[in-house]
């Protein structure tokens, strides 16, 4: 297979990018700045794409995020980052209109233009509860719409979409995923601050993994 | 409803707008630069949106449209744009890479970000024979990916999907959509060409509607 993954620099996309190379995708990385908050995730992606010898490119849109993508805590600098636990009603205030339909619309263009057969996204369960965007409906939905949108033919693949992210742990723990170069924190700081609901989801993850997480965190 | 139309200043998207405004929704109107040869169509739906004094958006999606959208006439200046019936093969390399899941993904998010309910574009049966994201398929697909996306939903729709151009000026003409302000031609030079496949087929709906089209061409 010839696939794009969608790499956002967190430990899950990364994890994909481990797994596709490990069963011989060739693979380009596509990463996506809408202005968020927590950017300094695209430092982090390029690292790992250069990590494991992957062409990585970023999608500008900054322009796009500014107008037609405001109302949550990742775009609009009014709206704080919730802290708490993941799956906390809260923690609805992350999710950003419509991304990950952008995201893989874009993607799957770049599959389309290079001739790519396959566009590869890491949605897991633990998602769900919080984001309609990683749910299996929406997913089958978009697997559906990218099967028709152009002659040449680009699959959707989410292989974590029935998988915890303890899961995505214990995979990447068995491919020497390189977790120190990714990055999880919604609040972009120096360090993760370990109070948000992706730092507290993250960390429950390599806890119940029994792997130690080896970026350091403020709390 | 309140409706996020699609308006690339043709005279597709153009009736669609005046459609919706007189049956009452409440609209605005979203354009998009991906680099297009014909960009100055842009210039043409500013003019339709004041016309009908709905607020008008351009989603920048230039570096998009030159790093991912490349290998159609519209994109890559290396192709050029072919002449003939709109319906021949050759038209196939006007089909930019994703084009209306880039834009109906930007769309939806700018209708969450609105708390708007509804996003309208202007597909009709003669784009079936080329454009593989006109097709009913497509637009099916998509409909119930937009309508899972966010917690707020937003529902798309496609009033002309069963229309031929041709039934698209007829209603154009009861509505008295200015079409002496819309913009057609893929070549996007000073005139419309009057021989690339999408003033082929202008001409062809006014003249089988009995309409006569008010802007100049070249032939």
């Amino acid at each position: 297979m010839k696939t794009i993954v969608l790499l956002s620099g967190g430990m899950d996309s990364t994890t994909l990018l481990a797994y596709l190379k490990s069963v011989d995708h060739e693979v380009k990385a596509i990463g996506f700045d809408y202005g968020q908050r927590h950017v300094k995730e695209l430092k982090a992606a390029q690292e790992v794409a250069m990590h494991y010898e992957v062409p990585f490119r970023v999608a500008d849109m900054r322009g796009i995020g500014a107008a037609f993508m405001q109302g949550s805590s990742q775009t609009s600098a009014d709206i704080d980052v919730p802290e708490g636990h993941y799956e906390e009603e809260s923690m609805k205030q992350t999710v950003v209109p419509n991304r990950n339909m952008i995201m893989l619309s874009i993607a799957t263009a770049y599959a389309i233009q290079e001739k790519f057969n396959c566009v590869a996204y890491g949605a897991h369960r633990g998602d769900h509860a919080i984001y309609p965007d990683c749910r299996v409906s929406f997913i089958q939905a978009m697997y559906a719409a990218i099967k028709e949108c152009d002659w040449h033919t680009v699959k959707l693949i989410a292989p974590f979409i029935d998988h915890s992210k303890t899961d995505i742990v214990r995979l990447g723990y068995q491919l020497y995923v390189p977790y120190e170069k990714t990055w999880t924190c919604y609040k972009g700081g120096d360090k993760a601050c370990g109070k948000c609901g992706t730092c507290v989801e993250r960390r429950e993850a390599f806890r119940e993994a029994f792997a130690s997480d080896p970026i350091p965190y403020e709390v």
